[in-house]
């Protein structure tokens, strides 16, 4: 049960997004920029940032909806399982497992993000707006996961919803709201 | 030193504003309506809830900037003094302190929160939106404190700086570039 009074249809982020719209809409259109906008990382890669700091928060719903999203755009499933898994070992470029090991430290901390991690992420070829992207979309996924868990909003009663998600999320973005899987909502 | 190539007069996360004015602009935009919008909290309720978060992440910048703007909001400045110490003992409503104390377990994770601070809320006579609102407030100073810290930005060289930061975040808000404080600049 939710801590706060949501509308019951809609599970994860999608009841809070709508609860206080006012709010919702910077937060859409952040996530629009970073994960959807302009970048030399590609949506699958900002996607999986997403997903190893939402499976690292241990946010179900988060970790579940960035999966579905990164694997849809990758074409397969063995990327961002691997990544949850071990970022160290999973079939990534060395760019990007430098990216995801800042993302994971941001996720413990900003004070966690060492020298180290950001050099190695240079030598791997990284530009500084790409460490600024991975910084913020890790900070951003901290607010969406306690956001999400912090109200202890509802997972959907059916796992094919997050197939639907994936879908508007690669379809359509983060600016337009879901339709189309009302049959699918809780 | 920064770990990206940030306009070394800009301290803090202003340097990282102005290094991407695309995230910043719903970043503003979010922190204007959560921290000055219409709401049953005071400006200087919220800013405690920004201090309170900003201070158990450890981040010198957030922690300074808010407590100043929440000294300046309430007149006094034992109140951020004490709650930064101790919510418990700290002069606050008991309506605020169940609030802080569901901020300061946002911060910690989102499945930090209890149904038994939540309840605690809600008998001292705080609203859905309040809690939604509280919740929503400390997860952006997750964001914030991470984005700060995990780029490794630069204090101010004059404590000063938080007191004319704080001037500019009361009477202007978060929208509006600080300005005329070029003196106090690093």
């Amino acid at each position: 049960m939710p801590f706060i009074e949501l509308e019951s249809h809609l599970p994860g982020i999608t009841g809070l997004l709508e609860f206080r719209k006012d709010s919702a809409l910077p937060i859409r259109e952040l996530t629009q920029f970073l994960l959807r906008g302009p970048s030399s990382l590609t949506e699958g890669e900002r996607e999986l940032i997403a997903t190893v700091v939402s499976n690292g928060n241990q946010c179900r719903f988060c970790t579940a909806a960035h999966t579905a999203a990164a694997d849809l755009l990758l074409g397969e499933t063995d990327t961002a399982r691997q990544v949850k898994e071990n970022i160290d070992a999973a079939p990534v470029s060395e760019k990007m497992r430098s990216l995801l090991t800042i993302a994971d430290l941001v996720r413990v901390s900003g004070k966690a993000v060492t020298e180290e991690a950001i050099n190695n992420a240079k030598e791997a070829g990284a530009s500084d707006i790409e460490i600024h992207d991975t910084v913020l979309i890790a900070a951003l996924f901290c607010l969406y996961n306690r956001y999400v868990d912090g109200l202890s909003t509802a997972l959907p009663a059916d796992p094919a919803y997050f197939g639907t998600l994936a879908e508007r999320l690669v379809n359509h973005g983060y600016t337009r709201l879901p339709q189309g899987y009302d049959h699918l909502k809780k």
